[in-house]
């Protein structure tokens, strides 16, 4: 056997959301009848734009794809309201980035600065860099960012922080004030994840012209519906990004992926529809699941709340193999640092998807009380 | 400006071929008139299985891709002769394998072996790591590796050995004898790079019963097709795979790829018609640029075939520019280490097309001579 690195043999590999295919495979329950509300995603479906934009360019992807990306950064930047030479585009999502920022910038024995329950890829993909991950804190009770637990973590070794808002899987935002105190107090990169920004209505932008050590992170994964493309993009200070240029993979946006971005930029109407529904939906989750007895439930600026199941007799991983039997995919949210076996988070599903998790969900509930 | 790691800032950025959008922007020639000859694709597209599945799926892709392969895995281990728990699949191609090989292996100051001139992007990745190239030697005279130039190679510190067969962009093979020769003289990873095999109609996939050092790279991006869509697969022992899959990116292979892969291996008449008319296009690219008067050419197992240009008065620079003048696209060699600035790579495109490029480059070589 070929000696591997020490850290990658007791490796904590990354717990991705259930699929569709896994709940048919162990409960022989059809597809188009399972209920996905675990991975965050845009229920309704690609822009048909996208949609149509895929279709036809089926007949080109004997060829590989471009790789300067000039006219998605042109639409990009248009859309976030940047220039063109502050967006750089990423396959694999904004996971790509993630790891890429990593190259650029790490040294073993670096750290990075993260505020537990968040995001866990950062971690799962720094650590493998050697970089030391040092915990801030997110104070779930309050679904806010405890600012000077990230302001005491700085050392002179930090060289990246990373700031989820909406945070995922709390729903919480961090200030405007609050990122500005944090990105004056550092020379490290802060690496601002707006993944989930458009459901916020928020976002932080205007700091890259003031700062030169932000970096916001964005996807096509969440309100454009394109998860299953795996395109990120990242808005920062062109003379990073040029850095960070050097050594990105250079065909990792596949043909249909860069022609259903291109088109669904294109779709206003589709972009806001989508906002606008997924809010909705989610403000419904939040009333219906707060009246259920034995059930608590965080106010979130995203597409996903989370859900705290102290007093519903269940843990998370009890809850969720009872809602998969029932052909629910919710998250069980164990994996994430800093919160207990007792939450789940949900995301939004389409309206008559929701009134149907809702009915099982206190069904469910129901069954353990009584 | 955030301080980024000093081997960043020397960074050689990959030198990719040349896209017909460069072409269309630069000289406004129509994209279909354009003859690209530059990248090693297939030039009769993707298989018409493949391109009905990937619109079909345009409806699924607001969804996150299946992240276990189980599907693919399956049917690429059918094609392949191995069983399934000896594949792994990776997005962006084969590229994105070599990144998690050089994650699972690599430590600071470790050395991995390559024999230039041979693809660029085994370097490109591993520096990235801090991992120390050694330069092995392929005899390009006679288009053959020097084995002893491995073996010697080989120190302590080696950890990856990379073998291009087919060799990029010389088109020559490792004997079997060979490759066996270097396997058993390390412990190293023996990175025996296969890309391009059904064009040579010999590979090493026996290799894996027997040795645990040895992993065979594949790519769905030349005959199969699919270069826009970005899938790999690594064959190799189910220990390593075990440890490699710890860290691979989780959801890398897009929706649309997985059901054009799958389609593809469906497709047993195509992916036989696209080997035979490779071989077919190669071996009259060969007879044809052999006759011209100033230029010398490499027999090729491959796809593409490397041109020696040391008597046609062009460097490579310039030939490359007087041909995309005309609307051809072949790749300038200069980039790639332990070629001088006379060769040029050209791969194979459509009957006509590579017709009339043998026109257009006899017509480019008359100038400089007359």
């Amino acid at each position: 056997m070929v000696k591997t690195r020490a850290v990658i043999d007791e490796y904590d590999t990354y717990v991705p959301g259930r699929s569709k295919k896994e709940i048919t495979d162990k409960y022989g329950i059809d597809a188009d009848d399972i209920l996905k509300l675990g991975s965050n995603e845009n229920p309704w479906g690609a822009s048909k734009k996208a949609q149509k934009a895929v279709a036809e360019c089926a007949i080109e992807m004997n060829r590989y794809p471009e790789s300067n990306h000039e006219y998605l950064k042109e639409k990009i930047a248009q859309y976030a309201g940047v220039r063109q030479n502050q967006v750089i585009v990423t396959g694999d999502g904004a996971d790509e980035l993630l790891d890429i920022i990593a190259k650029t910038l790490i040294s073993e024995g670096d750290e990075f600065i993260v505020h537990p329950p968040t995001y866990t890829y950062y971690e799962y993909t720094f650590k493998l860099y050697n970089a030391k991950p040092v915990y801030a804190r997110w104070d779930v009770e309050t679904n806010t960012l405890d600012v000077d637990s990230v302001l005491d973590a700085i050392t002179d070794k930090t060289k990246v922080i990373f700031l989820c808002t909406p945070n995922n899987p709390t729903g919480g935002l961090i200030s405007h004030d609050d990122i500005v105190r944090i990105v004056e107090a550092t020379d490290a990169l802060v690496v601002v994840d707006e993944a989930y920004w458009e459901f916020a209505e928020v976002n932080n932008v205007d700091l890259l012209d003031k700062y030169d050590n932000v970096l916001l992170l964005r996807t096509f994964s969440k309100v454009m519906g394109l998860a299953g493309l795996r395109v990120g993009y990242g808005l920062a200070s062109p003379e990073l990004l040029e850095k960070i240029s050097r050594i990105k993979p250079v065909f990792s946006v596949t043909v249909p992926s860069q022609k259903a971005v291109l088109a669904t930029l294109d779709d206003k109407e589709y972009i806001e529809e989508s906002t606008r529904k997924s809010i909705e939906e989610r403000e419904y989750l939040y009333e219906s699941v707060k009246a259920i007895d034995g059930l608590d439930i965080y106010a979130s600026k995203s597409n996903y709340l989370l859900v705290d199941l102290h007093d519903s007799g269940y843990t998370a991983a009890e809850i969720t193999e009872a809602l998969m039997k029932r052909g629910v995919i919710v998250r069980d949210c164990t994996s994430f640092r800093d919160l207990d076996e007792y939450y789940m988070r949900i995301s939004i599903e389409t309206h008559p998807k929701n009134e149907r998790f809702i009915e099982i969900l206190k069904e469910v509930i129901d069954e353990r009380r009584n």
